[in-house]
């Protein structure tokens, strides 16, 4: 580990008290600092540190994931690729995510801006938050980030040099290789579900050829499509949120990847708030916010598309779709055309990217809230197959649907599906 | 330069002299060693160094582009690429490169076996020669490299390495992407072109929106779908062939690419080849060599297609359509479904890029011999008509085609359309 040492709330305050950055940030009398670990992390360690004149968050990667411990060891460079990854989404899209103060790769620590009172997007929407911004402020996260880190905006040798940087963060693309196309669909080691009341849809789900190989041809575009940078972890649970701001935070999966997995894998966890705030209805219905989701998606998705037809327009100096081709020849139409096929393409991908997501976090690993704090199993599982039923038929007919209109009317068929 | 000094036939002795595998192979006594230079390289100095036992290829990069000169500057280290991709050619195809013997970074040289009585196919198919072998041995090359490189078969961490070092032959990728996929489309400085005879037709070409789209559409798929290890420049002056031996050289534009490429550009060249036949019966008719090329390009697709297959049900190693979701659950015919799939966006892909590599070899800088040496100019541009015709067909329409059959019959039909 070359003399990688674990931060504890003791040893925090000494080993970075000496930083200037810091110093200057929180304040320098070191003995008034007071450090809180922030338990919720999965893979590390999180500090709050609190000084006289301010706060900041330090994040350390462990050499293994945290919540599982030693046996399942996780290299610290991912805090390298999170910290680059943090830097080129503050260029491409400023303000969106929280400021890096400090970084140190050996010891895999960043420093970096404490938000407050930002929560996780993930518990408002469980607490049934209506949050004004977060669809246009992430459309345009995504488009952003998703067009100015490709070939259609950047130095193509700046961008193969980034690629090259990024290709080295196997072990986090391995979890999503794994945990995410491939084992919800067999009898993986890793899986977990609500048994034996999902049993007879896994059973269906397991056997389902068309879905099995639209999922394996997203790993396919997952591994080789190394389109942009993306986030690589881009649910409701890494963005955090007030009435007023939306900050996209936990980017150490980043890599170059296919634009549709970042957008898609959000709605997607969108799609999964709205099945399962059936079974947060104690305290009253919660129809009006699963009104609110469902134009949260249809927001998100027509700013992420004006903006990137807007980014197309007026920022298209890559090496692909060249003006020389089209607008310098006087061919508007012919760029626009191009647009079309580049977003069909887009919007397809986005669908299965979307309908994969769905069924990792109800059949894999990795959970999700929404379902996970409905405490009554059977209501648990009604509101998990519908997410099912939607992902398995957006995978597998994703070139089949037209608009966000007709995914929409379907989500609503399936919540009342049971109802009636 | 760091030190690198270009060879000539004077230095070449003395400098290579102390090296004892190539003292072991052509002999120790190096006063008896004589130098041919080969001068038909367009980027590299190649030499013929000749002792006493045996012979072999000197073959060095120079820092500019041989053809043009040091305004047209092109790093060394395209060397070292050509190298890797020759090494791990041999391993995933053996048999069917040139054995290296001797590479030399930092001078960017390679000394390689002297094939002999081999002969640049090129030639070989301008000259109306019948090579037997060809189709079988360039279908099993291009099916073995590219499922072998891909994450179809690897270890997924040694592809992603891989891949990090082959994103820095920036440079010759540079040229891909200018030259194919964009310059024939444009008035572009690099351009030449029969003229005047082609004029009308390259300025329908021009005009049309639907090809400029589909060209850019796959430029993408060139810079971002990094699914294997290519050759990057696989047409028929890069085989050298007997009636008995076929092999493949020069793959110093190799990069992380689509799969759908090298066999893409392949065919492409024999379709070039058929339609160049007209031009070259002044001693007599080559209907009998337009057949054997049709039949060329049948055997080449079925036998990759074949060996594609055949590796798919034998080395599926890799992370993606693994045999857990299929095989292992006794489900056969979902692995093969999702074969057809990959096999028919293959097929799809492979039009493409055919078509495409037709306009700029026709259009952009670097022409083909197969037409080139067709003096008579209006004859030439006939035949250049027809497959500028042919790969505008295939890159807008490779979605609507159904097979060889249909594409080889709509061949025919262009060829006969000037004897009507």
């Amino acid at each position: 580990m070359n003399g990688f040492e674990a931060l504890n709330q003791q040893t925090l305050p000494q080993r970075l008290g000496a930083n200037a950055v810091l110093r200057q940030r929180i304040g320098a009398d070191v003995s008034r600092w007071t450090v809180r670990e922030v338990g919720d992390g999965n893979l590390n360690l999180v500090f709050i540190l609190d000084g006289e004149t301010g706060s900041v968050i330090v994040k350390q990667a462990l050499p293994y994931v945290r919540l599982v411990g030693e046996s399942w060891p996780l290299p610290l460079k991912r805090s390298y690729f999170e910290y680059h990854a943090l830097t080129r989404e503050a260029e491409r899209c400023p303000g969106m995510v929280p400021e890096v103060l400090h970084f140190d790769r050996q010891q895999a620590i960043i420093v970096m801006e404490f938000l407050t009172p930002h929560v996780i997007l993930r518990r408002a929407l469980i607490e049934g938050r209506q949050l004004p911004r977060i669809a246009g402020d992430l459309g345009l996260f995504v488009a952003r980030t998703l067009f100015r880190g490709s070939d259609l905006s950047m130095d193509t040798r700046k961008r193969k040099e980034d690629l090259a940087l990024f290709a080295d963060n196997v072990e986090l693309c391995d979890i999503t290789e794994n945990l995410v196309f491939s084992d919800p669909y067999f009898d993986a080691k890793l899986n977990h579900f609500t048994t034996p009341q999902l049993d007879g849809i896994v059973a269906e789900l397991r056997a389902d050829r068309d879905l099995k190989v639209e999922a394996q041809r997203l790993k396919h575009l997952f591994t080789a499509n190394a389109e942009t940078l993306l986030h690589g972890d881009l649910h409701t649970g890494s963005v955090m949120v007030t009435d007023t701001e939306t900050r996209v935070i936990d980017p150490e999966f980043a890599f170059y990847g296919p634009m549709a997995l970042d957008i898609g894998m959000l709605l997607s966890n969108f799609w999964m708030s709205y099945f399962s705030q059936r079974g947060h209805e104690e305290s009253g219905s919660r129809e009006e916010m699963r009104v609110y989701l469902l134009g949260v998606i249809v927001e998100t998705w027509d700013t992420f598309r004006a903006e990137f037809s807007r980014l197309w327009r007026t920022e298209r100096t890559g090496i692909l779709y060249q003006r020389t081709l089209f607008e310098d020849q006087g061919d508007q139409i012919g760029a626009e055309q191009a647009l079309q096929v580049v977003l069909h393409s887009l919007w397809t991908d986005m669908l299965g990217f979307a309908g994969i997501e769905m069924h990792r976090r109800i059949l894999g690993l990795a959970h999700n809230a929404d379902f996970e704090t409905i405490g009554d199993l059977d209501l648990r599982a009604r509101c998990e197959t519908k997410a099912l039923k939607l992902g398995r038929h957006l995978a597998v007919n994703r070139h089949r649907i037209q608009d966000m209109t007709e995914v929409n009317a379907f989500v609503v068929r399936l919540e009342q599906e049971d109802i009636q």
